[in-house]
């Protein structure tokens, strides 16, 4: 059995346990998108606007709502309406970072609510395993997946090294719930004991810090293509931000997401074609 | 000039040049309380009632705002009036831990408005310094501090070695905004390198994971007493939660709230009197 990245995403969801990873990898393949947008602006109007234009050609559609000024339960009603709508799952990227009893309450309480709607979150390694405990115990009912920050796109990251290797020990011991990373590259193996079966898990990565026209920004974010991203480094689904929605006229987003999702496409079409 | 945590309180408050450190500093020896609350209820009406009770007590508040259901910005407004009533300062711990860009939305925009009412946040060091960058263009020119995380607590955490000091050099260079850190010990000098003046560094410790009566909790949360934090590990503020508030009824609440503050400031009075 070839390494999960060289498997299509149609095969990789039949074989995936948890619901979440299956309906991504099932909405991967049927629209041909390994596209993921982040949709970080502070009014609820621009949100569902931009959502409403780019949802045709996104896998998932990324969320900040604790940036959302205006924010109240009638915009997650509209939100699921929209990805009922397009078609595509809803990863609010929370980036839970608390002991196991605060993350559990973060996640299923407050004005937010993430829980009862975000299909897919994250969260980061450093507090130890409790907070993969505590979120599972709020998730894995709801059939939720969790992402694990394994690595960062940022300059100066500390995610790196044993720090990497940790966060994928703690991945494989929650394996019904924790359904792979934000990361650079693959984690296949990395941190594996002696012995350890590790051959037939299937992690997705999903890969911010991708732009086709900048470098980086004034705060530390670095960009690579679409091609570096899925060929070169076997990511599985790449985030766009503000390459996408910034761009102005509403034509020209709905031009950028296309741009996007096609390119983001071949290079997934280029690392599962059988090579020569 | 006897490091910062041999020196008292007031002597700290004199020299401190951010605005949140030294009002901090100020409450602490002006109330004689270095006990921090945290209130990590999912109620308005709870969290309200708690605070009204320990507030003669401590000298800082800590908060989830984002736990709390029925929030509106009318709790903010009475959390204000109680830390002016009871003389404490607000540390809403978010644990900020995205990219610059990100969190400057966070710490200003949504429902929440973190930077408009709380004295102090925190932030984990992963994302590398364009979390500081980022969060600073947001607190500085409202004289807010910040605390970086160079520890935790919790079971299996990975904020250790390599981590801790790569925290501790972020906060040394923004030291205006960095006001210290969330740790288990302190970090005078740790990452410093040779040459480098570090001897009038003044950075704050506050501490969680502080318990009287139990050692730990079912997610990997960890205890220790006021005397081993503040006396043998020279940390400044201790940080209480379900110690305090879980006891029953309002009696109660304020009795532990008293305990804790006596230890914490006796344990305070033996490391800064003279040894014998």
């Amino acid at each position: 059995m070839p390494s999960a990245h060289l498997q299509t995403y149609a095969q990789r969801a039949e074989k995936h346990a948890n619901p979440a990873a299956k309906a991504l990898l099932e909405t991967i393949e049927r629209k041909s998108s390994n596209l993921c947008v982040s949709v970080d602006v502070t009014k609820k109007a621009d949100f569902l606007r931009i959502i409403d234009i780019v949802g045709p050609y996104v896998c998932l559609v990324k969320t900040h709502v604790d940036i959302i000024e205006d924010f109240d339960s009638s915009l997650i009603d509209r939100l699921k309406e929209l990805s009922a709508k397009h078609d595509f799952l809803i990863f609010e990227d929370r980036k839970f970072a608390d002991i196991g009893n605060t993350v559990a309450l973060q996640y299923s309480s407050g004005v937010h609510k993430i829980a009862s709607w975000s299909h897919i979150t994250n969260a980061h390694p450093v507090p130890g395993p409790g907070i993969v405990t505590g979120l599972a115990s709020v998730g894995t009912p709801l059939g939720r997946g969790l992402l694990l920050l394994a690595e960062m796109s940022t300059k100066g990251n500390l995610a790196t090294g044993t720090y990497t290797a940790d966060a994928v020990r703690m991945a494989r011991a929650h394996r019904d719930f924790v359904i792979g990373f934000i990361a650079m590259h693959r984690m296949d193996g990395i941190g594996a004991q002696a012995g350890e079966a590790v051959e037939d898990e299937d992690f997705l990565i999903l890969t911010p810090g991708v732009g086709l026209d900048v470098k980086g920004d004034s705060m530390g974010q670095q960009y690579r293509t679409p091609r570096e991203v899925v060929l070169e480094s076997g990511c599985d689904v790449i985030i766009v931000g503000r390459g996408i929605y910034g761009k102005g006229s509403d034509a020209e987003v709905r031009e950028q997401a296309e741009r996007y999702r096609r390119e983001g496409w071949v290079a997934y079409e280029g690392r599962v074609s059988p090579r020569s």
